[in-house]
C-alpha cells in the first residue's frame, strides 16, 4: 500500500518529477496518476486506442496537442462533435482565437462579433472564412464522388489542409478514422445543407458509417478508450467498443457528476454493468477540468512511453 | 424589490402554493420561479417552443410528462438524442424500468442484464424485445418510401405506436417534429445500420433535415427554449433558433457548470454574445437536478396557465 | 423492486401527491423521497434528531422553516454557523433581505451598501443595526453571570427575541440547543471581542460546549442527522453522535462532491467507515440545492407525520 | 490580447515551460496562469499573504508543501480547521496515511479500523496515538500558564515538534500565527475539554483571538489571501482582511459552485459587493481540485519568485 507523501517544490523541476510527485498527494492528483498509468499500459500492451472529446477542446489550446497524439500514434481512432472539426479548419487556415474573461459583458461582446466560449473568443469573421472556404473544399471532394460517410467525407477535407497542428490533417495523413454521428450539429451541418441544394445527389450517408466504426477494433483486440468530456462523443466511442466486447482499458475524465444519470457523468463502474468496460479492465474515473487535467496525465504517459522507446520523436 | 420571506409549512398544502413560496427562499428556488414565470411568458405570449432533452430523462418517469407537454401544445419542436427515441418506444410497448440505486455492485448488474443508468436500469430484455419489433417498423416504412430525413422517419415510428405516454405517439399525433441530429449514436444505430444491409437503397438523410428545423420556426416569430441537460441536443435548439435571428425566451436547466466551457455548461449570458438569445431575451440559467427541477417549475407554470385558459385540459 | 412511473401533472395536485410522484421519477427525485421517508421513520422511532445548516440557508427563506421544525418538535438539536445567528436575530429585528440576482454588477452593490449572497442581498443597515442591538442583549446576560458556553449565551440571546419565525426563538423556547463551534467567525466575534474589552472577566467558553454536545444525545437512544449543506454545521452534528456510537439514520444533503475528499463532499458511504453511520442505518446521500431539495423532502414528511399523528399541528 | 496557443508536449519539458504553456490552453488552465501571477504580484509587492486551506488537505501530500511555504516566507498568517491541526501533529510524530480508493467497501474499512477521507486512509492508531500524545503536550504548556488563545496554544504545540514537513513547527519557528476558529471541532476538542475536566482554570479563549487577528495585518499594508477550499477557514481569513479594509490580491481556489449562495463557493465577484476585495484588486476565482490545481499554480509562482531572487531557497 503506498502512503501519502509530502509534495515539495524544487527549483528547476522536470515535469516528470512532478508527475510523479501529484500521484501521492491524494483526492484527483492520485487519480490523474492511475489514468497516466493506465495510458502507459495499454499504449504498451498494444491497444487500439479510441480518443473522444468535445469541441470546446479543439477551441482550446488541446486542439494541436490532439495532432501530435495522432502523429505519435496514441490516438488510432478519433470521436468528436462538429463544432471542433469547423475549429479545426478554422485555425489550419490561420485563424487566431483570443482569451478573454468568463465574466464579460455579453452584450458588448456581441456588438464586437465576438462569441463567447468560456473564457475563450471565436470571432464572427473566423465563421465569415470558414464559410468561404469550405465549399470549395466540398466541391473539391463532390469531384471524386457524390456519397461518403463522414468520416469519409472528414479524410477528405484533412487531405486538402497543410498544418501539422491540426488533427484532420494528421488524422488522414495517419489514415485514423474521425467519427461525428451529429455532423449537421453546426455551421457546417448548415454548408452541408446549402451545397446539398446545388448538389441533389450529394449524399452523406451516417448510417454507413456504423460499418467502419465497427471495424474500426475486433473482438479479438484490446481495446482502450481515453473519453474527454461527455456528450455524444464519449457515449459513440464506448458504442463502438461495446459491440467489439467491451473496453480493456478506460479513461473517463469529466467534470460532470454523476448524480443525474446522464452519460457526461456516468462513471467507468456504470460502465461495467452494460458491458462497455470489461470487469477486469484498468478503468478510472478522473473528474476535473480536461484542459488542466488531460496535459499532466498525457505528459507524464509520453515520458514514460519515451523512455520505454514505446513511442518515437520526431526531430 | 421582492424581500425574503420565511418558508413556512401548512397542512394539506396545495402545489401552487408551494412553488409560488419556494419563490421567495432565494437561491435556485428564485431560479425555478423565474423559469416559470418564463415559461408563461413564452406560451401566453404565442412563441413557438422548442424543448431538447437528453436520454437519461426519458430513461426516468419524465418521459410521460414531455407527452402531456406536447399534448397539451407547451412543446411544438422536440429535440433529443438516440437512447431516448429507443426508450421511448421500448417503454410504449410495455418494458419496465426498474428503480435500483447509484451505489451497486455492477459486476452483480452485469450478470442479471440489468443496464445501470445512475439509478435506474434498462434490462437487457428491454433491448432484445426492441431489437425484435423494431425491424417490422421500419420494413412498414420502407415500403412507403426509399428516403427518409431523420424527423421523418420518427413521424412514421410514432405513428406505429399506442401509448398516451409516448413522446413519439404524441409528437406524431400532433405533428410536432422530432429532431435527433445524432440518431446512429445508439442501438437503433446499429439496427438501421443492419436494414440498410438489407435495403441498399434505404437512406436516412441527415442534411435534408437541416432544412426542416430552420423551417420549423421564423425570424418574425418568437422563438422560445427549455433545454434540459447539455450535449447535442441543447446545442441543436440553439443552432435552429439562432438562425431564424436567435431566442426571445430562454431557460437552460442543467448540473453542469459553466467553467469548463462546454455547451453543457454554457449560460444564458454566454449566449447572448452570440445572438443565440436577443440582449432584451427573458433568459433563466437554473443549475441542478432536472428530474426535481423541471416538474417544479412545469407544474406552477402549468397551474397558472390553465388559470388563465391558455391550455385546456382534456377529461 | 419498484418501476419508474410516468409523471403527469393534473390540475390542483396536491402537494404530497406531487411528492410521492417525484420518487418513481428516478435521480435525485429519487433520493429526495428516500431522504422523506428516513425523515418519517427517524422520527416516528423516537430517534434524537439533530439538524445542521450553514449560515447562506439562515439568509434564506429557509430561516422559519427551520424555526417552524424546532417548534413542530422535529429538531432536537441544532448546529450552525455564526452568520445564521446573526441574520435570523436581524429578521427577528425587523430587518428585510431583498432578493437580487447572481449575475450582477458588483461594484455598483457595494456602493449601494449591498452585501451580496449568492442572489440575496444583506444591506449595511441590517449589520449597523445589528451592532446597535447586540451590545445590550450582550449587557443582560452578562449581569446574570460571567462564563457562558456558546450554547447557554445562544439561549439567552433567544429568550430576548420575540419572533415565532425565529431560530433562536424557538430554539430558547423549547430548550433545544444551538451549538455553533466558530462562534467567533463573523461580525457577532468582533462584537464579543469589543464586548470583552470591556468587561475582562466575560468568558465564552468553547470548550465547555463540548460536554453539553456530548450529553445531547446518549449511546443508547436512537439518533438521527439531517445535515444541509457541509463544513463545520456538518462536522461537528456528526462529531456529537460519533462519540456515542454513530448515527442510525441520516441525510446529508449538499450541491459538494466527494471528488476532493472534503467533508462538505463526503457521502454516507464515507462516513461508515469511521462509524459516524451504523453499518445498518438509514442513510441518504442527495445531491442538490437545499432552497429547493429540503422543503420538498421536508414537507412530504411532514405530511406523512401529521397524517400518522406523530406531530401536532396548532392553530 | 493573448490568443490561444496549440499546446505541444515535448521530451524533458521544465515544469515551468509546462505550466506557462498552460496559461495559453483555456478554461481553468489559463485561470490557473491567473492565479500564479497573481500569487507572483502579492509577494513581490511585499503584501501580507494570508492562508487558508481545509482539513481534508492536509491529509493529503499538500501538508509538507504548506510547511514549505511558511518556510519560504510566502505564507504569513494561517487559517484552518482542528482537523488539520491533529493530522500535521499525527504526521509529525511518523504516523503514515495510505492511499485507497474513493470507491472502498466501507464496511470493511470498518472493521480494519480505516477511516476514509476521499481516497485516503486515517488509520485508528494514529488517532490512538494522537490521544497519547497530546495530554502531555498540553500539561507542558499549563505548566507556563493557564489561559491561552487558540493561537498561543498552536504555537506553543509548534514548539514541542521537530519536523521540517510539519506546518505547526513551521509556523513556530517563523512566527506565523494559526487561527482556528473551530478549535474544538474535533478529537483535538475532545481532548481540550478532558485536559479542562482535569485542569478546571484551563482557559481556552477564543474571543482573544480576534485581537490578534486583527493585528495581523494592518489597514495600510497590501493584504492577500490564497484561500483553498471554503468554510470556516475561507471566511475567517476574509473576515479578518475585511475589518482593515479589504483585499488587495485574492485567489478562491475551490471545487464550490456558486449556486447555492454558500461561502465555499462564493467568487471573487460577489466579494467586491462586501469590500471583502478591493474595486481593483487583482482577484481570481479558479474552479477544480486543488490537490491538483494549487501545486500548478503555486509552483509555477515560485520558479518566478527564485528567477527575480525574491525567494532566496536554502540548501
Amino acid at each position: 500500500m503506498t502512503n501519502v507523501a509530502d509534495f515539495k517544490w524544487s527549483k528547476d523541476m522536470k515535469l516528470n518529477k512532478f508527475t510523479s510527485s501529484l500521484g501521492k498527494i491524494g483526492f484527483q492528483s492520485t487519480e490523474i496518476m492511475n489514468a497516466s498509468n493506465t495510458i502507459v499500459k495499454m499504449k504498451t500492451e498494444g491497444a487500439k486506442i479510441f480518443l473522444s472529446f468535445t469541441s470546446n477542446m479543439v477551441t482550446s489550446g488541446l486542439r494541436g496537442f490532439f495532432a501530435q497524439l495522432i502523429d505519435l500514434k496514441i490516438a488510432n481512432i478519433i470521436i468528436t462533435t462538429v463544432g471542433g472539426i469547423e475549429e479545426d479548419i478554422m485555425k489550419a487556415k490561420g485563424e487566431d482565437f483570443p482569451i478573454g474573461s468568463f465574466f464579460s459583458d455579453d452584450k458588448a461582446l456581441y456588438e464586437r462579433g465576438h462569441n463567447r466560449v468560456g473564457n475563450l473568443i471565436i470571432k464572427n469573421e473566423s465563421y465569415e472564412k470558414f464559410e468561404d472556404m469550405i465549399d470549395p473544399m466540398l466541391e473539391k471532394l463532390y469531384a471524386k464522388k457524390k456519397r461518403y460517410t463522414v468520416s469519409e467525407l472528414l479524410y477528405e477535407l484533412g487531405l486538402q489542409l497543410n498544418d501539422k497542428n491540426s488533427i484532420l490533417y494528421q488524422a488522414s495523413k495517419h489514415n485514423v478514422p474521425i467519427f461525428c454521428p451529429a455532423i449537421t450539429d453546426g455551421a457546417f451541418g448548415f454548408h452541408l445543407y446549402s451545397f446539398s441544394l446545388k448538389h441533389k445527389d450529394f449524399i452523406v450517408d451516417v448510417v454507413g458509417d456504423f460499418s467502419r466504426l465497427l471495424s474500426a477494433s475486433s473482438y479479438d483486440e484490446k481495446k482502450g478508450l481515453i473519453a474527454l468530456g461527455g456528450g455524444v462523443s464519449k457515449h459513440h466511442a464506448i458504442l463502438g467498443t461495446l459491440i467489439n466486447g467491451g473496453l480493456d482499458y478506460a479513461i473517463y475524465m469529466t467534470t460532470a457528476n454523476y448524480t443525474s444519470g446522464s452519460m457526461s457523468g456516468a462513471t467507468t463502474q456504470e460502465a461495467k454493468s452494460w458491458g462497455k468496460i470489461k470487469d477486469d479492465a484498468d478503468a478510472v474515473t478522473v473528474i476535473g477540468d480536461v484542459s488542466v487535467f488531460f496535459p499532466l496525465a498525457m505528459c507524464g504517459a509520453l515520458e514514460e512511453l519515451s523512455e520505454r522507446g514505446v513511442i518515437e520523436i520526431k526531430k
